[in-house]
């Protein structure tokens, strides 16, 4: 159903061709899934990244006993990926099986934002075929960032 | 300058004497940021908070020779009061010396979440008298919360 | 039982009468756990710590629907701690109803070891009076800490 | 020199061939390290990991502006081993460089405590050829892990 897509990317309007492309990210994400660690939550995060190379990277989620040294499918891809090569983020996409589409983390927002430029594009989806194409400035709108900390005096 | 205070608080419009009265509680993050623990980043950052009874919290930036560990002082902030009582937050007050208003990470944003409704009144602010009233939803849209974890079945 | 106590702070040995003490402060921590935030693993942990100045600071677990976000009591006591002027930390004593006694995760272990010394008393606990008296070398060995940090030429 | 090498592992002695190998994989963890992210502290560190079935995973670390969000080099490589199939650690190598031997966060040992057993080895090394062959136990000694998480009745 269309009414399900939304598109709130500020400079990116796709192409039915880059929508059937980022239906089939949204499956791989999918199925990525279930590579997750998450015997606390049993709650399953799988995401898929492209770099500026067009190269992919996966992530998972990895619970720990400890719960505060979690770390979430998005950063797992977004540091695995930092391994080999990574330099910014092209295209991201979140998949688990919320009602509404996979919402990041606060903590990934921030870490998306690490390597992401206006033209990175963001899918959160979920297992019902719902799916959002979105920015970073519209997940974290105002963000903290690498100049902020530069640009400030130590005080 | 009037021109340096923006109000994007989707429910609140604060009279002129609640702003007199943020406006003072700003000093007062200003006052504790003195006490931040940040060896690594010289970076201090100051948090006051209000919770459901009017109770005053306060939190600074507590680094980590790790980097990783570090604690950010709205983090700081939300933690402590829970020790003292605190179930949700009124009215919570940032301050750094950044040239635009302090601005949380993704991680606080989140945590802010989890003790936040849609009351709960967010000021960012600098050492300048730049300040702005705002709002959870405004900074984390579509925040992932309590309810998508407890709302989705184990997968 | 003198079986469920054990001593094994390299340089202290503790007295009859700081026993005493100390089991005060056992008692003190199991107080604290009730206000735990911990809607997601149910699992109450509580904290009290002794600065240089014999100042007392508490902190319980809050968790986060993130998970990773989640932050535990030991480091809730350390950064609120920090906020109210604790340079050093001269007793902390951990509290859970854990069979064995409470043990920090490897992050507390880190955050106790920022601000530590060879005199530092860590005291790990459960709910049914077992309890060890230890310190930071003995459960973090080999640290990785600010000298490691300060001490290395950038690479 | 023989001096400069540590073997404190509690069930395993290696053989010459096997002493070979780790120097070998050693050298990777140097290599690999120069895809560190570490524009705020330069302090780059590398990792490298086989699986129970052999297969090779590396991880760097990867800095954030808000400096929490950090994440090492050894979760790094924990977390992209767990999206490739990776159920437990047989061998894992830090390299930085320290005076002393790299030595891993408590963070990061937490996170290797997830995934070790008793065979487990971690090998901490710095760029002057000091190395130490090590365990879990010895790094974390009395760790909090799964078991006393599950094991714990919910207060
Ligand atoms: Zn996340
Ligand atoms: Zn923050
Ligand atoms: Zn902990
Ligand atoms: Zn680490």
């Amino acid at each position: 159903m269309s009414s399900e897509r939304k598109f709130t990317h500020k400079q990116i309007d796709p192409t039915p061709y880059q929508i059937l492309e980022i239906e089939s990210y949204i499956k791989l994400a999918q199925e990525v899934k279930k590579k997750a660690y998450c015997p606390y939550s049993k709650f399953h995060v799988g995401c898929v990244l492209f770099d500026q190379d067009g190269n992919m990277h996966e992530g998972v989620n990895v619970e720990n006993a400890s719960y505060g040294l979690t770390i979430c499918a998005e950063r797992n891809a977004i540091i695995s990926a930092v391994t080999k090569g990574m330099k910014s983020i092209r295209l991201i996409v979140i998949n688990c099986k919320t009602e509404k589409v996979g919402s990041p983390c606060g903590a990934c927002r921030q870490v998306i934002g690490e390597f992401s430029n206006e033209k990175t594009i963001v899918v959160l989806s979920n297992d019902n075929g719902l799916y959002e194409i979105t920015d970073f400035e519209s997940i974290l709108p105002g963000a903290f960032g690498p100049k902020d900390l530069f640009g400030s005096p130590n005080c």
